[in-house]
């Protein structure tokens, strides 16, 4: 296995891999001090180099959307007809597209894939080879063959997941925006109320888990966030819109309407069984 | 000890004592199953009636706002000089108002609190003597002596809270706008999204923690929501304009002000070490 870029993503994979199966792991990043501890650590076995990437069965591209676009146009030569090159950006549509080209240029397999899986913190020192223990491995084949799926699959299996769905880029990134994306712009929102740095002894659940995730990796959130603007501004415009309906019960003193608004949030809960 | 209405919070008070003292505990509730399964459990030790409301230490009244109001005002004569009362209300300046006049009109000590905890289930089936694990008791002394806010301090130790605050009505509600009502209000919000019934698969630790708490009683919030109408009315403003502020940098593809939004969401969690 090919393992590019050890942050959170990368390295859990490298330490999974290394903890459940028999895989040898090489690394690539751009940090030598990263490399340094990878190695020191048992996850990976050797840093990466063009022979591994023509050895590789699978090579998980695991940078952000456009440097692993980048990373595949420079050692586009290494990469082989049997190589199956796939990626975990939490945004599909862009990056299908770019590594999709790619793939037939080089004639490698690419298929897309996003694992559900993640923590507020982000590098290789908040990595862990249980990050993906019973977690969703969304695959987005974008016309890979389905035994190039399955490996996948199986693959993500032995590592822990729970689960697996595959869909379209398109589809995908209009749930992410729902369930993934919207959450961390509210974390951030809510957290810059002049309220939050008094929130001490005044604090529960509530609030732990609406400003989780407001501990962000900006950088790379933004690119996250551009990449998949209309459907998440169609998802922020959902939000704003029945915030504001909230808003506008209390703050006209509507007992019926608000809950009735209440309601509805309960009810969506309960259909599902949650 | 007397504890009025068996519902989550007021049922896991006497369970906690149960559990972690040797007090006695009388319990009211109007649903006779509710007294019944409590008493079947050993949760309360009797039915109350007036006599123990007459040689009660504390009064712990876990009903809805105006419901603790009325029920004090239904059982006036019965409330000694001697006894504490306290009540358990997500809100504090309109039950504190109501119930500081009957104690003067009464002659017995009234002291407000709110226990930090909760979940979102309720009821007596959702209670449990572990509720209160490290939480935080929140005083609103209203005038009260320091001797009775010290003994409501170290009952709420015995229970296992983990801290203890005072403050005003004015203060609390405020605050409790930020860290626990408006996470309500945007759970509601957030699952009203036409997405949220296709989450499965595509969701991990954000959505789970985001639309929590919609799992909503919607009765009990409505009347919490209105009873602290400007508080909340002006923390939704808040966050409706930070989202919107959001909203925009992604439409307009604004990639600084996204970054420098995001960053200040990740600074506030880093200033407070969290």
């Amino acid at each position: 296995m090919v393992i590019v870029g050890l942050g959170l993503i990368g390295g859990s994979l490298a330490k999974a891999f290394t903890k459940y199966t028999d895989c040898h792991v090489a690394g690539f990043d751009t940090d030598p001090a990263t490399l340094e501890e990878a190695l020191a650590c048992g996850a990976i076995t050797k840093a990466g180099d063009d022979c591994d990437l023509a050895g590789a069965d699978i090579v998980y591209l695991c940078l952000y959307p456009q440097a692993d676009i980048d990373f595949v146009k420079t050692h586009l030569s290494s990469f082989q007809k049997h190589t199956v090159v796939t990626d975990v950006c939490g945004i599909k549509a862009e990056v299908c597209r770019g590594l999709c080209a790619l793939a037939k240029e080089g004639g490698f397999t690419y298929c897309g894939a996003h694992p559900m899986a993640g923590t507020e913190k982000h590098g290789f020192s908040a990595s862990r080879a249980d990050l993906f223990t019973g977690a969703s491995y969304i695959l987005v084949p974008c016309g890979a063959p389905e035994k190039v799926q399955e490996l996948l699959r199986q693959t993500a299996f032995a590592l822990g997941f729970g689960r697996s769905v595959s869909t379209t880029p398109e589809q995908h990134d209009r749930l992410i925006a729902f369930t993934s994306q919207v959450p961390h712009a509210l974390a951030c929102a809510y957290v810059m109320s002049p309220r939050c740095p008094e929130h001490r002894g005044f604090s529960a659940g509530s609030y732990r888990d609406v400003s989780r995730v407001a501990n962000i990796n900006e950088v790379m959130w933004s690119e996250l966030f551009l990449d998949n603007r209309t459907a998440l501004t169609e998802e922020l415009d959902t939000l704003l819109k029945n915030l504001t309906d909230i808003r506008n019960a209390v703050a006209e003193n509507d007992h019926d309407k608000l809950e009735e608004l209440l309601r509805q949030g309960r009810l969506v809960k309960e259909e599902l069984g949650e």
